[in-house]
């Protein structure tokens, strides 16, 4: 049976296509003969990936959230992004990017409305070789303190998220509200699959970036908290040890921008380092 | 990675779904390795999944349909029903089935208006031991002579398909349409990878059956017809020498009931024969 899939991929035009889909059917078919998989248990994945795609829209990307859970995005962040000297190190994407967010001004605020402690983040973008690169596009996003993302709650509202452009020396800073650790969502098909297995659906506190600029490697990445007890059992595998940085915790006063807080706030100073494309 | 995800899943209290949620990440790690997915292959997979699951619904199943071109479908079929000397054998379910179909008396005719040339289907359900089994449950659904099940026209009719009882000497018999070959349906996205893999959508003509009675394994199969031209290339590889019966033609004239027909006309005569659930 596998062979006669595989031979019937075989008029694939495209090289590379003809590559991942026999790959895909050899592996999909090992599986099945491996657990000698029951008919109810192919009917029940079925059903699984049917609800998948019946929660997934425009705000709510199940597929990824599987992915993730189940390593692959994690896996292929790996795979693609193998470590060049110095770079800043990837990790996953998550199901929470949107493409539309608002562009802020260099040093403005990215919350937006998003409850939190007021968390002040910045740092230089640079290559490898210690260049700042200026105008480098930082796209970012997160949870807010009761650990939900804009798009989690009803209305459309957008918060915690947003892209500014690095100034002249590659420098870069915003306001957004420190984040809190959060279960990613769990009430649908793979928070399900979480609860029968056994595991936690809950991701340590951290930052979303994506990087880009011209004759880079993009970067997408998080910055995680030290001390954050989900470090070590993040539900989709993507803490690294070098993106775990301190969040400097103040007392109200002046902030490096000249603001006056009244309450306490946070800080954090992460460097992002992106690979030139020549490196790779 | 994979280790780390594999051992994600050690407290998984039902032993079953612990081994196949394991192996199922090994093997979806060994491939993303071997073809060393790209993060634009990662993404283009995540929107296939996407589009199949939104044109997934009530009346289209397009992850069966998936799970029917990688031969997944197949597979399992294989893996569950290893031949029981003398029982027919089975293959694919496909994505028509319905399973709220109307229930026909013996003899009378599951078209309803579908289209094709009338086609009188008769035989016996027996056991491997040749005992005849009354009572069993036959479902049929079949495309008409236009290559589409009632589920792919509007307006929610129902025709070219039903159950019936076998009658006390486990005879059946009843009235269809000669089936004919047809496309998978090819306007979604398995339609597009058979595209892109210049694989024909084509299936043979079939006349799909599920047959169950009590103390038998439940039997899931097609009649295909002898000398069709897609029987060596079916889309979904359901095809078994066994399964491929002779259609006899005939001209206008009386049939086996009594019914007289001014057109021409089929007859397929067709055994099914169940394993008894102690022969495994």
């Amino acid at each position: 049976m596998t062979d006669s899939v595989v031979a019937s991929f075989t008029e694939t035009k495209d090289d590379r296509l003809r590559e991942v889909i026999q790959s895909l059917t050899r592996h999909l078919h090992a599986f099945a003969r491996e657990v000698r998989l029951t008919q109810a248990e192919w009917e029940a994945g079925i059903r699984f990936l049917t609800r998948v795609g019946h929660i997934t829209d425009d705000r709510r990307q199940e597929f990824i959230l599987l992915s993730d859970v189940l390593g692959l995005s994690m896996l292929t962040v790996g795979i693609n992004a193998p470590a060049t000297e110095g770079a800043t190190e990837s990790t996953v994407f998550g199901p929470f990017f949107v493409a539309d967010a608002p562009e802020i001004p260099l040093g403005s605020d990215i919350a937006q409305g998003a409850k939190g402690r007021p968390c002040w983040v910045s740092g230089t973008v640079r290559s490898t070789s210690g260049e700042p690169i200026p105008d480098a596009r930082i796209d970012v996003w997160e949870a807010d303190e009761d650990g939900f993302y804009d798009v989690q709650y009803e209305g459309n509202r957008t918060a915690g998220r947003g892209w500014l452009r690095a100034g002249p020396g590659g420098e870069y800073r915003f306001w957004s509200v420190r984040p809190a650790p959060y279960p990613i969502p769990d009430d649908g098909p793979v928070g399900d699959l979480l609860t029968a297995t056994g595991r936690s659906p809950m991701r340590p506190a951290h930052l979303h970036f994506k990087v880009t600029a011209p004759g880079y490697w993009p970067l997408v990445t998080h910055i995680f908290r030290a001390g954050d007890p989900y470090l070590g059992r993040d539900a989709v595998f993507g803490v690294k040890d070098e993106l775990v940085v301190d969040f400097a915790e103040h007392s109200p006063g002046t902030a490096p921008d000249g603001r006056s807080l009244d309450d306490p706030w946070t800080s954090i100073k992460f460097d992002l380092v992106l690979a030139p494309l020549t490196n790779r």
